[in-house]
C-alpha cells in the first residue's frame, strides 16, 4: 500500500495474544514496521518511537493494563494518534472500566469495534455474548455518533456494512465477505490497519481507508479460498499485493 | 459442523500461546464462539456466559494458575462441561501439579491428553520427553480406563489411533495422518473442539465426535498438502467444510 | 532435515509471542521438538530435558526476564548450547539490559540478530527503529567479528546476505528472498533453526547450516507464493520437505 509503505511507520501494537502475529503479518503486507509488547517499563520509550499506536484489550491481565495506561498517556501526550479496540467491552466489569478508562483519560483518535461494543461504550442497554456481536450494525449507528461526538473521536464499527463516523461525518464501505466473521482476529486487524493509515492520515480519513482495504482484500480473498484457513493466508496475501 | 453452528456455543479457551490462533480458527471454523484470556479477575464472568470450558497448561505462569483455579471452580459450581489438556505433564513439578489440583479439586469432564500424559497422570512411571509422548497409544489404554473410572470422567487419547473412555465404555478413533503430529497445537486443538462438542453432548460423545472430526478432517487435509505448513491451513479449511 | 530429525533434539524455546506458533510448526518441520515456556518455576527442569534452548527476548515482561535468567544459567551450568535472539535491543533500556546482561553473565554459543542489533550490542552507535534493521549488513560485520571475540560466541547476522562469524572464521548465505522480511518472525524462526542445528552440531556451523536451510526454503517458498501470507504457509511447506 504506497500510502503507507513510502512512509513506513511505526505501529506500537498493544494487542491480545491471538491477534500478534496475523496482524504484524497484516502491518508488515502494507508497508508498516510493528512493533509489539505490554512492557509497562518500555512503553514509554517505544511509544516514543512509534508513528501511531494500538490498544487491544482482548486478553487483559494487570500487567498489561499497567503497560497500557503508560502508554496510552505517553500518545496522548506527545500528540501521536492511537487507537483503541475494545473487544469483548461489558463481557467482564474489567474490560469495561479498563476501555472506558482508556478512552475518556488518555483519548484516542479512533474507536474500532463491532456494534455491541460500541452500545456498552455508549451505555446502551444490549445483548453481549462473549467476543461476537449479536446486534446489527444499524442499530449501533446512533449510539456510534453520540460517542464520537462526545469525547471528540472516530468510531468505527464493522459489519455487514462497516460504518464510520466523526459524529458529523459518516461513511459506509460495502465490501467484504461474510467469511471475514470467521477468521480470528479479522476485526483486531482492522483495528490494527487503522492505526497504519492513522499515522498518515487523519482519523476520519484514516479508518474509511482502513475499513475500505479490509473489505476489498476479504472479498477478493474470499474469491479464491477454499474455506476460511485458506481465507487468512489469502487475504494477508492481498493486503501485500494492494496498490 | 451444524450440530455446532446452531447453537453457536460460547467456548472459553484458556490455553497456551501457540495455540490460541489456530485454535481460535478452528472453534470458528466448527460454529462455535471463542473467548481467550486467563484475567482471574474476570474469569467468573466469562465463564457465567460460556458453554464450555478449556483449560491447557502448555505455557504456564502464576497469574494463569489463579485464573484457572478460578475458572474451573466456575464451571464445576454452575455444572458446565469443562475439558482440561494436561500438556506436558511430568516434565515439570509445577505441571503435574497444576494438572493434579485441577482435576481432583474441580473435575473437569474429560481429560484430552497423549499417551504419556495419562500415564503420568495415572501414576504409572515412564518415559516423558518434552511435550511429545514417547509410549504408544496401546499401553495408556489401561490407565485411561482406570484413570476415567476413578475420577468419573472421560479421557481421550490421541495417537496413531485415538482412544476414549468414560473407564466403562470404549471407543477407537482411525484416523488422520502421521502428519498431523507435525503441526503445532494439533492436540490442543483437538481439546478445543471436544470443549464444543462437550457444550451439545454427553462428554463421551462429545470426546468421540471430536476425535472423529479431527481425525476425518486431518486425513483429508493431509491429502491435499505439500507439507506440514499447508497441512495446518488446510485442516481449517476442512473444519470449516465439515457438514 | 535428516541431520536433525534423527536425533529430535527437544529445543526450549523462550520466545515471544508472535513468534511462538510459527516457530513451533518451523521447529517440527524440521525434525525437532519444541517446547515453550517462560515460567521461572519450571525452566530449571525444561532445561534439564533439553538439547539447546533459544531466548528471544522480543515480548519482554518481568516474569519472563526472571525465567530467562533461570534457564539461560542453567543451561550455562549444564554445557548446553544456547542461542539468544536481541529483538530491537537499543529500542528500550530494557531490552538492552536483559540482552547485555544474558550474554554476559550466561554466555550463549550463538547471537543471531540483525545488523542493527549487534551494532547495538557491540556500542556501536546506530539508528534504531523499532524492531527492524535500517542498517546495512555489511556495515555491521567488524561489529559481529569484534563482538563474537571478545565473548566467545558466533555471531549470525541476518540481512541480504547472511554473515556467520566467530570471530576468526567468517561465512556468508547469499540466500533466500527480500519477501522474507515481509513475514513476522522470520528472524526469531533463524534463531529456533540455529538452536535445533546448535543441539547436533558446532555453534558455528549449525550457524552456518541453519542461515543456510533458511535462505534455501525461503527462496524456494517466494518463488511458488502471491504474497507474504502464502510465503509463510509455503515457507513451512519447504523446511518439512528439506532433506
Amino acid at each position: 500500500m504506497e500510502i503507507i509503505s513510502k512512509k513506513t511507520p511505526v505501529v506500537v501494537n498493544m494487542t491480545n495474544y491471538l491477534a500478534m502475529n496475523f496482524n504484524a503479518n497484516a502491518l508488515l503486507a502494507i508497508g508498516a514496521s510493528p512493533i509489539m509488547s505490554f512492557y509497562d517499563k518500555e512503553m514509554e520509550e517505544l511509544v516514543g518511537i512509534c508513528d501511531s499506536l494500538v490498544i487491544n484489550i482482548g486478553c487483559l491481565d494487570d500487567a498489561q493494563i499497567a503497560g497500557m495506561r503508560v502508554a496510552a498517556a505517553a500518545a496522548h501526550n506527545s500528540g501521536k494518534p492511537w487507537v483503541i479496540d475494545p473487544v469483548g467491552v461489558g463481557a467482564s466489569k474489567a474490560r469495561t472500566e479498563t476501555a472506558v478508562e482508556l478512552i475518556t483519560e488518555y483519548h484516542p483518535a479512533i474507536v474500532r469495534c463491532n456494534a455491541s461494543e460500541i452500545m456498552v461504550l455508549h451505555g446502551t442497554a444490549c445483548k453481549t455474548r462473549g467476543v461476537d456481536s449479536v446486534e446489527p450494525v444499524e442499530k449501533a449507528r446512533s449510539c456510534a455518533r453520540e460517542f464520537a461526538a462526545q469525547h471528540g473521536l472516530v468510531v468505527a464499527v464493522s459489519g455487514a456494512v462497516d460504518y464510520i463516523t466523526d459524529g458529523e461525518r459518516e461513511a459506509e464501505v460495502r465490501k467484504g465477505s461474510p467469511l471475514m466473521a470467521k477468521v480470528t482476529t479479522m476485526g483486531c486487524c482492522a483495528t490494527a490497519v487503522c492505526a497504519a493509515f492513522a499515522a498518515v492520515l487523519p482519523p476520519f480519513e484514516a479508518a474509511v481507508q482502513a475499513m475500505d482495504l479490509m473489505g476489498s482484500a476479504g472479498e477478493a480473498a474470499a474469491a479464491r479460498s477454499r474455506g476460511t484457513g485458506s481465507l487468512a493466508v489469502n487475504f494477508i496475501d492481498e493486503l501485500s499485493l494492494a496498490k
